[in-house]
């Protein structure tokens, strides 16, 4: 009965996948975003894969993790986190500062060693749901629903990269007001079935993102609608578009940054506020929650550090009170079949989460995940249940390999700057 | 590979098991306390095991749960807790007081509810890691040590019960004065190798506890001691103790009753406060650690629900910065087990865990656990690594059955009532 659950082999391999011009506060995506997909092989021959960045810091830091992986139990989940604090990083990688490609709060080394962490725990717990013939959801106490519910995850976007850089041509168009913006969102409902929309702002003044939110309330009456600006605004800008859109709001996202200001802003207003950028690690929630300055953590398992974590933030919120869903950045199906099994074990999900992956049209999988009604079905099938298409992920990795160097890390400002030379990354509150 | 996971039966079995005549401030322990032993069987023919209390007001609710457990798999665990809700509770056996017998803290229908579901936690856990052929510490991400640390659990005692009720003889002798808590101390160190020590008071008045804990510093240098009145005292009463002996307590534990009552001792000294009573729900966690009333949260897996959600307090816990140890009341080996096992997986555990089963002379396995040093060895035999003795289990059921109903509730009360008809449960605070 007893399987041997040694990991013998970790292989790491980084890709850059196309990306569409998504636009944010800080810049515009590039055409090709970095992914690390990682591989964990047992004994007895199961593999279990994960996913999380592929920046060179988190490069730096899977090669050494990966090193001290080997010749122990993919069941040993506990202790990946104290490996983790041995791997030291390199201080000069840290800006102390907001994030700028991540745009996930401040840097740390400890939330850099948890974004490797995760993509190592999602890859033992696709191992040993494999080994053991229990889909993840199992591992992390089985299922509380079938399916899980997405947002449409609306941004403004240029139809093109700019002219002269190699991309892949994506069909959604361009949206770069509200008209554009409802269209998007209904190409989305008719793709997915989305029925509850988030906005990504902070791109244009307020007064044009606030009738954007206003045209999506217009043309989708009733349905969840949130705004994420990325902590542009300064808390009277915050103020005033939640006095703006408190009707119509199912919650204000980050608009302004860091705990006090967003305490600040939730003391003077009803329109709830979520985060995925002041509260981005354990040592952050005392602060940000005994000062009310959030009602909704969105987790990110990636740099929460796993699945199991998620679970245990959730249960945090819980106990607070405060409300629980989850965040996105650009991800990889591996990531939403990871995000939607953990997501189907937590009791407290009550609003839909976030996901970029309608925006990748390349995917490491032999098959896609699909949305439903703006939903995923949670996967009985064991680990996971996804496939590696180990040709698609060869393809990916040489184009990793072939680049020169540029697009190794996002820089979403030196994207802008193609377009825009003057380009400066625009300083906090914008507006 | 897979296994059918599928509870197709279960067996509950309430017993009475031999008790010592231990002192508390409510009164003495009978001599036959109830326990329930919980046993699932699934598809395949494994079986898991798990014990919670055997009061008749746990029975009840165990029967129709157990009935709606068949059918399921035992690896759905975080379903357990949507089916309990669903589990009625008769309100007359609620008291909406500090649970006299289980010196728990109040009584809530949730409360039984969770005492009950983690019986059944442990037995589904104790049944999948069998089936997997993992340990229950697997199953729960992994251990992070290999032993775990214990303390003495010292009681004030009576060499015998009162004369005239049936009952078993223990070697442990009587226990008065500061001279017969050393004297236990030194047997318990004698014969399992415990270094820290916990004193149950709120038995004598607080001057001869105080006695009684300064002759343990002598006795023992150096080690950590910790005093427990079970909310017995007043502020007033607590902060003379918690200066008296401030220097030589690890901590003080529930010295009054209720989170104003704790808050207002704990802002009033150094001593760190430990709670059993004040902090036993996720519901009460939020304004005992915003008050700052307990430094330390002494979990049971038992009425936390389960070694999932002891797991998740002890995140809680170190999300802010109170530390977390382990309660324990009457308990058998399968508890101990479970005990172990989670205690294995919590990195924030830096109190050696509180156990009665010393004190307990029976059990139902075919092998007790023993103590090294002061530690138990956490088992890497798939489930708990525990084997039910059904001689054993079936003899202390009769006994259970033979019973005319005097036994089936623990009530120290009644028992003190026996030596001394004109005893009444003391108000608090008593001194």
């Amino acid at each position: 009965m007893t399987r041997d659950l040694t990991i013998t082999g970790v292989r790491l391999t980084p890709i850059l996948v196309a990306d569409p011009p998504l636009l944010n506060t800080q810049g515009v995506h590039q055409p090709y975003t970095p992914r690390l997909i990682v591989e964990v092989e047992t004994a007895d021959g199961t593999t279990g894969v994960g996913e999380t960045y592929g920046d060179a810091k988190y490069l730096e830091l899977a090669r050494p993790f990966a090193d001290q992986l080997v010749g122990r139990r993919v069941s040993d989940l506990n202790g990946l986190f104290t490996m983790a604090d041995a791997v030291a990083v390199d201080a000069s990688r840290l800006s102390g500062q907001v994030d700028v490609g991540g745009l996930r709060g401040v840097q740390t080394a400890d939330k850099l060693r948890l974004s490797v962490v995760s993509a190592f725990e999602v890859a033992c717990l696709d191992a040993l749901g494999k080994a053991l013939g229990l889909p993840v959801h199992a591992l992390l106490g089985g299922k509380v629903r079938d399916t899980v519910e997405y947002s449409a995850y609306l941004f403004y976007k240029w139809a093109d990269h700019p002219a002269g850089v190699a991309c892949e041509k994506d069909d959604w168009g361009a949206a770069v007001d509200p008209a554009g913006i409802v269209e998007q969102a209904r190409a989305f409902t008719e793709r997915y079935g989305f029925t509850s929309f988030k906005l990504k702002g902070g791109v244009f003044p307020p007064d044009e993102e606030i009738a954007a939110v206003k045209a999506l309330a217009d043309a989708f009456p009733g349905h969840p609608l949130r705004l994420d600006p990325n902590g542009a605004w300064s808390v009277g800008t915050s103020l005033r578009v939640a006095a703006e859109l408190g009707d119509v709001l199912e919650y204000l996202e980050d608009p302004a940054l860091g705990t006090p200001a967003m305490a600040e802003v939730a003391a003077r207003t009803g329109v709830p506020l979520a985060t995925n950028m002041c509260v981005t690690t354990f040592a952050e929630i005392q602060e940000a929650f005994t000062k009310g300055a959030v009602q909704v953590v969105l987790s990110d398992h990636h740099y929460w550090g796993g699945l199991r974590n998620t679970q245990q933030l959730a249960a945090v919120c819980r106990t607070f009170g405060v409300g629980v869903s989850m965040h996105s950045n650009t991800h990889l199906g591996i990531s939403l079949a990871a995000m939607t099994h953990v997501a189907a074990t937590v009791p407290n999900l009550h609003h839909a989460c976030d996901s970029h992956y309608p925006w990748q049209s390349e995917d490491v999988l032999t098959e896609r995940l699909t949305f439903d009604g703006g939903r995923v079905t949670v996967s009985d099938a064991p680990g996971l249940g996804v496939e590696l298409d180990r040709d698609r992920l060869e393809f990916l990795h040489r184009r990793w390999l072939d680049d020169d160097g540029t697009l190794r890390d996002r820089d979403d400002a030196a994207a802008m700057r193609v377009a825009d030379p003057e380009w400066v990354t625009p300083s906090v509150p914008r507006w």
